[in-house]
Order: structure tokens, then sequence, then C-alpha cells
């Protein structure tokens, strides 16, 4: 710990930007950590309860770490169970959480860039490895800009559809507009309603901007800078911004046709409604998979077919250094670019005139592999310390919770606390790993003075 | 086609071996789509059945492909539907189909070696990539003897158990004894009793030489070949070798510790006997699962927490050119190797002081990530095609059909004709696919005149 240079004369803030820039893969678990803790401890509080008296350790940490992680999984009933107090909390916990991997996610790039030489655009100077302690200053400024311009929009949109259409009062209308527009920005997932947003499945005043703040939110930071910076020159992003971009969109749309094609004659989804209303309920759920956590479709009542579809692009998510979950879209899409030179006997990855790192190849496969090992043990896991949960509502869950999504097939209100502590690490290792991994392994290359004689085992 | 030269004088087996080395991707794949049409032919014929009628085309296309693809999984009670006739052709068709992987495997292995100038040690001048055609039929010679001696030996040991203990008459105790030394170390999982093997469960003298005899087919030939000629330097044995016996090992053990600990209080499965039967009946399941497909425990009654370790052991599977199926011990065992050498921060990933080439690890993740892709999309099609059935026992009905286990919690006999086609498809896949995809995609590479420029993408 203890590096800061003696007789420094930086301020505290350069000070806390320094050290970030020497332990980057230390700061983010920790911070995280430091903000369930409080967020329990207020959380625990009377005043935050409708029976004002402390709430349980196990469901004040698990909402906590599911408000700070914008996972958005409940064991309790949000509108029932919280007075405005907690709702706040929530609201508060989930902004810091989301601010905290959109800044903390860039900035490990951002280091992890600076130490492997390699070229950024995320700053103004663009095309070079190096950065001052300003410049950081004002891309974290400028990530804060966007997030408040994404929320204070769609607030707007919300507040005036709640008071004409509803009725609500102004002031319940901008707290439901505001709270809801933060949990969408940052894939937050919680609802002031006991259903989630399915009231409003076919509104699409409601849940569309809630759609599209999700998507936003999504996409990450360095790849909506470069996207909305070069719109023009697509060709000339960076393979990040490429597989992100044009990847969550192929995962948009192949998603949006399945759900549609499966659930579209369900009596308890899709069926009941005209075709607008089918696309509108499924294209808004389709973008809340991705992590962000609202449904608009009642899970439980799905098509069995719905599942497998629900787990894997929980299990994909979104973009790097957003604030969704998941392996994130572009280390899919490497993997599945790698595949396709594999298959046809090119020697290199090639995305786009670009030729990938066979060190990122490898990372991309570390975190995909470790991730399935984590949620296959979770699983397991899950199973035993509960009775009589199916493994297929165990996978979903657990999905779920590593993923940052917040889905659920009704599983954890009903879990012993064992049960619940187990999602509650999975969040938090979801939230926080695959970026540490990533930056982790990135950074960690060792030099071999001498290297045994090479083989080639046959597989398959 | 057409490539044996003009006024070539060797003889016709010379000429098919020729031939096999010049298209060895695609002999095997038409091989055993053949010897399933002739299968299918002849289980149709009524003289199989005992009600002696036609058989229905799907119900013997998929008893066909399950015994050629040596998976075992069935549609109908084998002992009650089909006659001494329909026992014997699912025999022959399980030891073409076991004989026909074993050799094609072997073969397949011995031209990948030889088109890409890798030393082999299965043919006697062992260091070398030459080899004529006389050490390739001593080499077949040697796998179906060292078939024929096992299943000597098991057919032995088992008689004179059903004689002795059973009071079976000689003949009946002699087919079988022989029936189920062929569907051991075939890996086939065929069986004369309506309950599999859950009758013998506390019978070692009757499962235990069935679970070695599936163990040892489930190694493949190349790694039995090495281990028993080199068995005093286990330091010197090839990668692949390496992986695939302390692989094998590692994973029965593991299995095995926690199949234990999973099942023992379990009332329908291990609660009832002490803790020898419990032993014998999970060590002989657990070597069933991988992937022999018999079954000493009732599969329909585990707990919940069991399928999870099920599905993940019938997914990785046996050794390469083995009667086993799934993606292959060696390739998993590859993958963890190459993500350990990634945490670490190693450039190499070095197994027992020899470097695996980069591209066996491209394979590796092909392989195993376009099994992944096949077993989602054969759930989904699964469940889409049928009425009912939930995606925990779709998972694991189309894992068991892609890794030729033939373990079942009893959908498939449940199943419409488009659903039992889903999984005649996926044993044929399964059987053939990670073998043709794994040797051609090692055969399959093409030099880059130019090369663009690199991109270190981060990811997670
Ligand atoms: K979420
Ligand atoms: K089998």
């Amino acid at each position: 710990m203890g590096v800061s240079a003696p007789g420094s004369r930086v301020g505290h803030e350069d000070w806390l930007v320094r050290r970030f820039f020497r332990h980057p893969v230390r700061i983010v678990p920790i911070g995280f950590l430091v903000a369930i803790l409080l967020g329990t401890g207020a959380l625990m509080l009377p005043p935050a309860t409708e029976e004002h008296r402390y709430t349980p350790f196990v469901t004040a940490l698990f909402t906590a770490t599911s408000a700070i992680s914008v996972t958005g999984m409940v064991v309790v009933d949000t509108p029932a169970y919280w007075t405005p107090f907690g709702l706040v909390m929530i609201t508060v916990l989930t902004q810091v959480g989301g601010l905290g991997i959109l800044t903390g996610g860039t900035l490990v790039i951002l280091v992890v860039a600076r130490q492997l030489g390699l070229r950024t655009r995320l700053l103004v100077q663009a095309e070079t490895a190096e950065f001052g302690i300003g410049d950081v200053r004002r891309l974290l400024l400028r990530i804060g800009l966007t997030m408040l311009v994404c929320e204070a929009v769609i607030t707007t949109i919300l507040t005036i559809r709640f008071v004409v259409s509803y009725g609500y009062s102004p002031g319940r209308a901008l707290w439901h507009g505001f709270f809801h527009a933060v949990q969408a920005f940052n894939n937050g997932g919680f609802s002031l309603y006991p259903d989630n947003l399915v009231g409003f499945a076919h509104d699409g005043w409601v849940t569309l901007p809630l759609a599209f703040g999700s998507i936003i939110g999504a996409l990450g930071f360095p790849a909506l800078f470069e996207a909305t910076r070069s719109w023009r020159r697509p060709g000339r992003w960076t393979i990040s911004t490429k597989l992100t971009v044009w990847g969550s969109l192929v995962l948009l749309a192949g998603a949006f046709v399945v759900l549609l094609a499966v659930e579209w004659g369900n009596p308890r989804t899709l069926g009941p409604v005209g075709w607008e209303g089918k696309a509108l309920a499924a294209f808004t759920q389709d973008a809340f998979i991705r992590t962000g956590g609202f449904n608009t479709l009642d899970i439980t009542t799905l098509e069995e077919a719905s599942y497998p579809l629900l787990i894997a692009l929980m299990f994909i998510g979104g973009g790097s250094a957003s604030t969704a979950g998941g392996i994130k879209v572009a280390t899919f899409f490497l993997l599945a670019f790698a595949i396709w030179a594999e298959l046809r006997g090119e020697p290199d990855v090639t995305i786009g005139h670009r030729r990938a790192a066979t060190a990122s190849q490898r990372q991309a496969i570390t975190v995909a592999l470790l991730s399935v090992a984590l949620v296959v043990a979770g699983t397991v896991t899950l199973i035993l310390l509960t009775e009589g949960v199916g493994y297929d509502r165990a996978l979903f869950e657990v999905t779920s919770a590593f993923s940052t999504t917040g889905l659920s097939t009704g599983v954890a209100p009903t879990l012993p606390p064992a049960g619940q502590l187990t999602l509650i690490v999975l969040m938090y290792i979801g939230r926080v790993g695959t970026l540490t991994l990533g930056s982790a392994i990135a950074l960690n290359t060792r030099r071999r003075l001498y290297r045994y004689p090479e083989e080639q085992p046959i597989v398959g």
C-alpha cells in the first residue's frame, strides 16, 4: 500500500487518481465492497422499512449488493417493503454502483492500455498512449455528464406520460420517472411496481425510453464515446468498439426475432395482443435481458424454449466497462471470430482489416470458460443449499445474479439465507470479477528464459 | 473422388487404405452413415421384433443410430421389444460402431500426424512420422485383438457369475455375459434388463468388470497403447496421453467423491445401503457416465445437484479415438492448462516439460465452443418440437445424445418423431463430428501473403 511519494505536493484528488493508477485491479473490488457494507448498514435502519424495524442482515446485504452491483434482483417486494427513505437509498446505491463501474471500468482500460503501450481513443489526444491527470478528470466529467443527460431525458418523458395518461400528481410522476430512469441507465432493474414493468408492457412511452436508456448504459463508455465521435467512419473504429456496437445490434435483433417467434402464441405472454403489442413487448424485454433486468413479460410464464435463450443472452451480457454484466459482447464475438478463423484455416483472427492479438484471444477464453465454471459451481452450490429447487431454476437465477441482470423466476425470495448469500457472492464476483480478471491477466505477463520443446496434441 | 492411380497394382485392401489416407475426414462420416442405414433396414424386419411386424422407421433408425454411435439410448424397452435376432443385430451394430470409431479415429490421428510431420508413437517405428501400409494393418489387428481379449475376459467373469449366483442356464449366462461385455467395451449402454444394471448395483462381480471394460474402451487406443507400452516412464508420454490418462483418473476420482457425497442420503439411490454398497454403486455409475451409458443408479431419482455433474461429465466424455464421446478429456484439460497459464501470466502452455502448440489450443477451443453451441441449439430445438418437456430434461437428453452416453431421464421414448430425429442427428454428429472437425481443422491451414496490423482489444 503506502506508495505516495514522500513530500509530493499533489492534491487529494490527484493522489487518489495516482493511487488508482498504481493499483487499478485492487481499487475497484475494494471500493465496491466498502460501498456494499455502507449500503447494507443504511438499509438495515428502521426508517428504511414500512414496518419501521431493523431489516434482517441478509435481506439488507442482498438488496444493497443487488443495487450497487446494478443487478436489481429482489428478496422483498420493493414498493411494499421499503419506505421512500429506503427507496432513495436504493436509488443512491444504484447510481453510485453504475457510476463506479463506468468510471472504474474506463479507468482500468486506460491503465491497461498505458501499461501495454496500446493506443486508445478515449482521450483528447486520442491516438497516443500518453495522458495526464487533467485528461482523466475531463474524461470522468464527460461520463458523469452523459449519465445525467440520459437520465434527465428519460425522467422528463416518463414524468409527462405519468401525469398525462395515468393521472399521477406531478410530484409522484417525477419521483416514479426519476427512479426508473436511474435504474434504466444504470441497468439496475429495481421497480416501484410489484410486477416490475409488466403493467406498462404495451405503453411504449414508458418502456421505450427505459429500453433505450438501458441499451445506451449497456454499451459502455469506451464504445459509446468512440462510436458517437467517429460515427461517420465506423470502418476506423477499434476492434473493441466494432465488436461491441455491431455485436450488440446482432444480439438485439436475433433475440428479438427468436423471442417473438417462441412467445407469439403463448396465452400468458404475447398471445393475447396484436402484432404491434407483441413487437413492442418483445423488443423491450429483449433490451432488458442484456442486462437491464426490468421485465415487461412475466418471466415465470415464458415458454420453456425461451429460458435457454435468456440464459445465453444474460451470460453474454453487454459492453465492456458498461453498466451491463456478463462476459461481455466483445469477449463473445472475439471468440466467435477466432472459431470462424480456425474453421477456415486462417492463422490470423481478422476483424475489419485488423488482426486481433493472440493475447486478447487467450484472455477471452479465460474469461468465458472461468465464467462457465463459476455458473456451474454456483448452480450446484445453490441446489445443495436449498431443498427442492430444480437445476433449471437454479441455473437461471445463478446466471441472472452472475451477469447482474436481475431477472428471476421467483426463486430468490424463497431461498434460505445460505442460498441468498450464494447469489450475493455471485452478484459481487459478476460485477467486479470479469473486469478485474480481464485487466489483471492483461497486465500480468512473464517472460520465459527458456521454452520447452513443442508438441501438437490432437484434440476432439 | 476417383483418385486411384491408373494401372496401380495394389490389392483391394491396400486400395481402401490408400483411399482412406487421401480422404480421412470424409470416409468416417460416410462409413457411419452407410452402416446406420443398413442397420435401420435390418432392424425394421419383422423377425427382429417380438410382435413380428415391421418396426416403424424412426424407431429402427433411432435404435440403429444409438447402437452404431455406441450411445445406448433407447425408445423401446430393449428386452421386451426385440427378439434374439434383433438383439444380435444390436450387438453386431455396436461392435461395428465401436471398432469403426477405434480404428477410424486412430487412422485419422495417424493421417493428421503424417500430414503435419508430427511424431507419433502408435507404430513400431514409434519415433517417426513415416509408416507403410503393413504397419497400419498390424495396428488395426492390434486394436481388434485388444477388443477381443477385453470382451472375452468380461464375458467369462459374467458368465460364471450368472451361472453360479443367479442360476442361469449356461447358454443364457453366456449370452447375457457376451451381450453386456460387448456393450461395456464399446461404451454402448444397451442392456438385457428393463432397469439396465440397477438390479446388479450391489453385485461387484457383474458391475466391476463392465465398469473396467467401459473405462478401458473410453481411454482410446492411442493413449492405451502408449500408456501400457511405456508404463514405466509416464514422464515421456506424449501430451495427449498424459492429458487423457491423468485427466481420466482425475475426473473419475472427483466425480466419485461428489456423487457419493450428494447421493449419500438419497433414499431412492444410495441411502438404504451400507458404505461398501454406496461406494460400489457410486464408482460403477461414475465409470458409466463417461460415456458408457449403463446405469447402476436410477437416473430419474437422483438428487437435483447430481444432474449438473452428470451433464458436465458427459459433455467432457472420454479419450480421443476411443469408444467414448464428448469433447474428449484431452480437449478439456488442454483448455484448463491454457487458462492456468493465462492466469499465471505464462506465455506458453506447458504440460510436463512440453509446450502445447498454439494450433492445438485453438482447435480445443473450437471443438469445445462449437459443442456448447450445438448442445444449446439442440436443447432449444428439442423443446420447440416437443410439448411439455422442461429445459432441464431437454438439456440432459441432448447432452447425453451428443456425447453418445445414452443415460436418460426417460424422456426419449415419449418424444414425437421430430424430437427423436433431433436426438438421432445429435448422436451422429456427436460420434463423427468432434473427430472429423478436430482433424479437418488440424489439416486445413492457409498461409497469408499479408497480415493486417495488430490490435489488442480489451475483453471482460
Ligand atoms: K440489472
Ligand atoms: K454410451
